[in-house]
């Protein structure tokens, strides 16, 4: 049976690598999907998700969404304040919330899959993401999808694999598909290395050990 | 009573003209949101959307979104083909879609809108659009509605006015709000005036006829 097509939204980081990754094994994977939306972080996590996809051999494009740095509020982008520390899920990591960036990707990724053929929009959101990103809980991914579906003529699908799984279990899938995690991005001060402090260091460093995996990543501040 | 806030979504053609002077009536604007997306007709629109911003004394903005004239198929974009000619609800004009486009634009404007305090976002489109255009339609409109709910902490609404009313009724609509349509610019194919062919064109001409207004547009083939 001929594989579904589908594009997979791909960041650079451990999670939408991991859907790279998976979706390689499901589906004909038409392209990675990334984008420069102007983060302090992009220019670290964008050669990761190029080398992720030379390694198998599927396209990459780049999408130029600078204009969210110009216009949009979130400490996350490089017009922001100073990234908070703490715990992923803490009520101060709303500051990092770039408003209804996943909206805005998936309608991207929509339009590029009408262009190109795909049934399908691979994701990477996770169940942690939910206490403070709403744009990564399945009911705006639901909604999303219908959005999607009723705006086309193609029923292109959003897929989102690990949307009931913890950070943790994406580890662990992703080590059994073999992947390099020392080859991803999280931190979003996008420094030298890893800050160790922000709340997607904390949360990364977590779910490693949650997993019982070495972690390779080198961390400034632990 | 204080104004509610609103983004309008304004491409410089009639009808969103028509609702950015509709909505300085009922809401404070926020600002006027064209995109420059690389279609034929975007340099012939924009210099009108900024016109009946500055008039109103309404900021504008403008978004580069030109990737999708690099990875979208649509005649409507400069890398397509040539524009079809015929009515405006023929199903020719399906070449002129540009998938999702609808989708990406409301997306923008609902992290536009989180960011700057808006309550709702205008969209003109209008039963017209229906036949060939799915990212017009209510239930459309009505799923990413919910998207944007979901999506963003600020519960940021699509208003579409124009949603049940056809062009003529907006004609009608735009002459008792004072617009000089004349300063307004539909043709796709973007030549130096109206080519009076296009579907568009075609659709503008039969408004101004059913609406009993003078049409002082110039058109190259009427």
């Amino acid at each position: 049976m001929e594989k579904q097509k589908v594009i997979v939204l791909l960041s650079g980081g451990m999670d939408s690598v991991t859907a790279l990754y998976d979706s390689y094994n499901k589906y004909e994977v038409l392209c990675g999907l990334s984008f420069d939306y102007g983060s302090k972080h992009n220019y670290k996590e964008l050669p990761f998700a190029r080398l992720h996809c030379d390694k198998l051999n599927i396209e990459h494009k780049i999408i130029d969404l600078k204009f969210m740095n110009e216009h949009f509020s979130s400490t996350l982008l490089q017009s922001g304040g100073d990234i908070p520390e703490g715990h992923y899920e803490a009520e101060n990591m709303k500051a990092t919330v770039v408003p209804f960036r996943n909206g805005i990707m998936l309608a991207i990724a929509a339009g590029l899959g009408e262009s190109t053929g795909a049934a399908g929009l691979v994701i990477a959101a996770h169940s942690g993401d939910h206490a403070i990103y709403p744009d990564c809980r399945e009911d705006f991914l639901s909604s999303m999808s219908d959005a999607i579906k009723h705006g086309t003529y193609d029923n292109i699908k959003i897929l989102r694999p690990f949307v009931h799984m913890s950070k943790t279990d994406i580890a662990i899938r992703g080590n059994e598909l073999g992947i390099d995690f020392s080859k991803t991005w999280s931190c979003y001060k996008g420094g030298d290395i890893h800050c160790g402090k922000c709340g997607t260091c904390v949360e990364r460093i977590e779910a490693f050990e949650e997993a019982g995996l070495v972690d390779l990543t080198n961390y400034m501040n632990t």
